[in-house]
């Protein structure tokens, strides 16, 4: 998001270009640890005396945070669908994708292991009764949505989310700014999102809580994990056909 | 909303004018579909524990999401009271404005459809029971207003919104950001209108569930959504006039 | 608010000046009755459901509506505070401040007594029951705040807004969208105010419902409305003087 | 935050310095005001009806209310920790770090007196009950976070914020608006760490409150404020290292 330097950097030697790589990866690595830490704490911490309604915000402002520090260095992605949607529309090469995964994995996971040591210094009975902000259908969702409706609705957030990504950073006007309205367009999904399957949208902060409860005894996150990775990619994949047929000139 | 290139594309060649006319008829479906899930969806998924204001923000931040997606193809209309308030103004032909409408109550029909399907997916009692974000007056309001009242409320309503639309794009210094404007007093007008009609302010966003309610065997949305088209489109008119007396030069 | 282009239209000749006049006057009667109908309308309407913040964003909001609708007519101040602040800032005339007074108190109590035909028309107990939104002290207040304790708080409270009205209009970066800053400095001040006073700041938008709730045969409102013309009043005063200090080169 | 100018006044003769150096001062006295009394003042007496997410937007709503008012001449960094930062980063003289503090002190007692002040002319039970907005560990924490738990928090929270001032601020296109992205920031570090510390992530919005209880006869969040002092230094210290990383041309 906001006004990304891929070409310019791109065209720097070889030497540079691995030291600038591995800048871009921790850039990712860092905001995805801020939009796990945060969206997922304050699910878990807040819940009840935020409501719907400020989870939402707090996914969302992740990115305004985050926008404007990592921005001009990686682009902010910090979510593996968003990267995937932009290696799709060709603005991301195949090296940096998996590059990107990997730091936003990793990012994750540490962002929940964080959370999980904040709330054991916390009287909230430990992450079993917090649940670290973990995504789930069935008796994990808070509507029981089924499976199958788990799939389809993570499909459309992600492509309604993953479309203003790239629909924003493409008008020079806009991509200044581009990470208030992509925020307010991750706020956006998850407020219908939250009580149907908790709203994924990224698979980096799903996995990361789930795997930290699978750490902790209960593997339940982590076997419907699979549905939050899945369903976000394809998400973004529709969206870059989309996105696709939107832009031609004609 | 945001930047429209109307003049621009209407000075092609007539069979480039076709594809781009479809184009720009999907833009509206689409947009509108995501308009009416998310707003709706909202309404009959979270609302409990997402309050009025959380209603408000997920219509509001619907614009949010789609302007910098389909606002350079077809406007980011996605109501026909925003079309018609355009066509008054003289920004959108005749041709288009039938064209907008029905692909917007397409994409609000589409919508309420996926709506019911998800919700058939979760534990919610059903379509019956979650009212799919129905508008209403009398029983169906919250604080029973009446036919009378909801007339007058759903034409103050739209009235204000789509000024709000006719002047924020009307400014090049703000027209780029104009979604957030419009997205924002879409927002506005629904904090007050939820407890008395629901906020209609846009035909194709009561039609689709009124339908989809009516398919389900509960046609009392359906009876009453002449009301949610009629007085939105009178509202568009009655901003066009308001606005054509502002923006004269002296 | 936004631009505003006083000097420009003030160099055309007298029957030009005329008719511009009362178009301004126009305006603000206009944006001044939005505000007070929404403002009002939602917290007498939709309350407990919408909680402070929810009303708070409402007056903010009403500032984002209207600002890029009459901005470019009147300045879209919509407040006989900010209009004081800006004389004192010596950007309106005398002749106009009058003028935008008497629009504005036209425009306020137009607005209370069309949110008093809504509620007439809901099962709401009537206008008596939902208190029309006026602010008060004593036992009119949340919190059962003194005389004295609301005069203070409405001088801070309007000073701050009056402040951030007379900066983020004076830089030409920001004046585009001093809109949006402007409405969101309202919501600030709206959200530790409405538990003290309700929130004045505006005195056109206290007297309006003041009045239509004596009409009504309760005038507890209009006998301590005087403090919510006043004491915002002095609120600007105060702001001018600040401003001015700030604005000095050195 | 907005635009700063110090290279340009420092350039200018030491007697104007002296001149524009206390109005440097007194304007981050009065934003330091501004921020405590409505962002402590709504947790103290708003609370309940407002919510997590109000008394988020409470404090984040500060910043875009200030900056446009105060940017121009001190920057608006109304916090000791963002001050500091500025200080790493080179953009802070190490005598006007001195001046913004001992300014920003002030700002926040002033602030908590005026609220102790308005507090003692409601029916709130006075001081004592609403706690003035003070933050804290264990008991005095709503989760009963550890010691060191708060330490953790408030050094990460001040750091994602400080980062957010420093990036913000340090590209020319988003600086005009930075105080909106700024604020935005601020409201989202709150989401989490309201019911952890209450957040801090500024020593004199805890000082003061702190304080103002101790005069009250209440010494416990005074005997814990030195957390609020060091955590955020600590925090923003931090922010300025993994800037300088970041801010890298390689």
């Amino acid at each position: 998001m906001s006004p990304r330097k891929h070409s310019l950097i791109e065209s720097k030697g070889s030497l540079n270009m691995e030291a600038s790589s591995m800048k871009k990866y921790a850039a990712e690595a860092f905001g995805t640890f801020v939009l796990t830490l945060f969206g997922c704490g304050s699910a878990a911490v807040a819940g009840a005396t935020l409501g719907t309604l400020g989870i939402a915000m707090a996914f969302g402002l992740s990115i305004v945070a985050m926008a404007f520090v990592i921005g001009n260095v990686s682009g902010c992605h910090i979510n593996p669908a968003v990267s995937f949607g932009l290696f799709l529309d060709k603005r991301l090469s195949g090296k940096d994708l998996v590059g990107y995964w990997v730091a936003q994995f990793v990012g994750g996971i540490v962002a929940a292991a964080v959370l999980a040591l904040v709330i054991s210094m916390c009287d909230l009975g430990g992450v079993a009764a917090t649940g670290l902000g973990c995504d789930g259908y069935g008796a994990a969702s808070a509507v029981g949505i089924s499976l199958v409706g788990a799939l389809i609705v993570e499909v459309i957030l992600t492509c309604i989310f993953v479309l203003s990504v790239l629909g924003s950073t493409a008008d020079e006007r806009t991509a200044p700014y581009a990470g208030i309205i992509i925020g307010l367009t991750l706020a956006f999904v998850h407020i219908m999102g939250i009580p149907l399957t908790g709203t994924s949208v990224n698979p980096a902060r799903s996995f990361g809580p789930a795997l930290m409860m699978a750490v902790s005894g209960d593997a339940s996150a982590l076997s419907q994990v699979w549905v939050f990775i899945a369903a976000p990619l394809a998400g973004a994949a529709l969206a870059a056909l989309i996105w696709m047929g939107l832009k031609k000139r004609k």
